[in-house]
């Protein structure tokens, strides 16, 4: 099966059945994850199963669940106390559709969802787990930075750049690279620099971020710089993999001139 | 130690600590769960695994990832678009102190941070993290069909009480009683009657705050005898389990006359 079909078949496997009951809710929780997107994430986490030497397949319930966890965080980023958006995607966003409380709910559904998808996985659902908590954590604690930073609360003692780059983008990333390369039965060092890759891919893609909306922490040269060096490390990262990293590479690349 | 400093303890293990970053999201954290409360869940759970003949001591991180998670739920309960609660427990609600952002994200946070924690679980950490993942979407479930119900947009072809009840409030109770069980080593009969006995403390419970309230779906007698029907079965179905039973039945007793 091609890998894109997998993660969509697995995602409608994971995600509530039309007419399941709180009616509502269910139907809020699959509009929210059904949105379409590129499944950059979960397509990362079966790659990375791929690289470490392993199977695809096993790996299909972590990339499920990183994907789910990512649709949480964009239905609770749009809610009116948050980045208050109406539109995602060119559709109405889930608090605009379904409103404020049920996106909340929402929200929250998707993220326990997101963690009894992930321990299905054959191999080390323990670690799985512990990874993804500490991305769920993660995201969080970059996003709050950022608030705080934004509404000028943050006590000012430091750059924020890397703390919320690092926390709020590349969490994830690094979370569904690692996941896939446990559930793919990678050993140890293999786990790491798949992390690695995963991290400068991550930050790479947030500086690409702000070098298109010219709204970032950087813009021009000083963005463009940092979109080398981490696109540069994360390849750099894959040397000696045991499996096919032909994705990843391609990943890395294709990202640092944004074409997908 | 006596098993109330152990839960307490295991928390301030498990939250983030004074000083970590980001500061307001992490103050905000600790205030939410350190506001007190009488911590039944997690009591529940660590003699659930004495229930079974187990120890404590490895109940712990499960105890303390079903009081975090429950606390989530009161902090987003909280919330202007749900709730619209200025005081909890004598004090300021996380969103009044914090602001509706930040309360949006503590929940948030503590719900991932609860599946850190319970995956530490020294045995049995899958099936853990799968009962607290059911019980995170349950409770999720509960709160949405009510919102239905009060809201009017419910479809009104069945009663909602059993559906709302079973899972808003028996669902976490459930949760906190089987992870006991499973990480104390009880074998798969046991864990089902603990399972059994704390969803009927769970009913008994909410039939109980009817009683109280007066605002519930259920008043007076029919209240009462709910209680009364939901006690005696969560007291049959500890019979024949291996270990010390004497809190757990003390619970339910205490429970339906309510002097905790």
């Amino acid at each position: 099966m091609d890998l894109f079909d997998l993660v969509e078949s697995t995602l409608q496997e994971c995600l509530p059945k039309d007419g399941e009951r709180p009616l509502a809710l269910c139907e809020a929780m699959r509009y929210a994850v059904e949105s379409g997107g590129k499944r950059i994430r979960p397509l990362l986490c079966l790659h990375s199963a791929i690289a470490v030497g392993g199977n695809a397949d096993d790996a299909k319930y972590p990339a499920a669940a990183i994907e789910i966890l990512h649709n949480y965080t964009l239905v609770h980023d749009d809610l009116p106390a948050m980045d208050n958006d109406v539109e995602r995607r060119g559709r109405p966003t889930v608090w605009k559709k379904f409103g404020e409380a049920n996106a909340i709910l929402v929200g929250d559904a998707l993220l326990s969802l997101a963690f009894r998808v992930a321990v299905k996985a054959p191999r080390n659902a323990a670690a799985i787990v512990e990874t993804l908590g500490n991305a769920g954590v993660g995201v969080v604690a970059g996003q709050a930075e950022e608030l705080a930073w934004n509404g000028g609360t943050h006590d000012g003692t430091e750059a924020p750049d890397d703390f919320i780059y690092s926390h709020k983008t590349a969490d994830l990333f690094v979370a569904a690279a690692k996941m896939g390369a446990l559930a793919g039965g990678g050993c140890e060092a293999d786990v790491e620099k798949i992390g690695k890759y995963a991290l400068n891919l991550g930050l790479a893609f947030q500086y690409e971020d702000d070098l298109i909306d010219g709204d970032g922490l950087f813009s021009g040269e000083e963005a463009s710089r940092r979109v080398a060096v981490h696109t540069e490390a994360a390849l750099a990262a894959l040397a000696g993999l045991p499996g096919d990293v032909a994705f990843l590479k391609s990943l890395a690349s294709r990202l640092a001139v944004r074409t997908i």
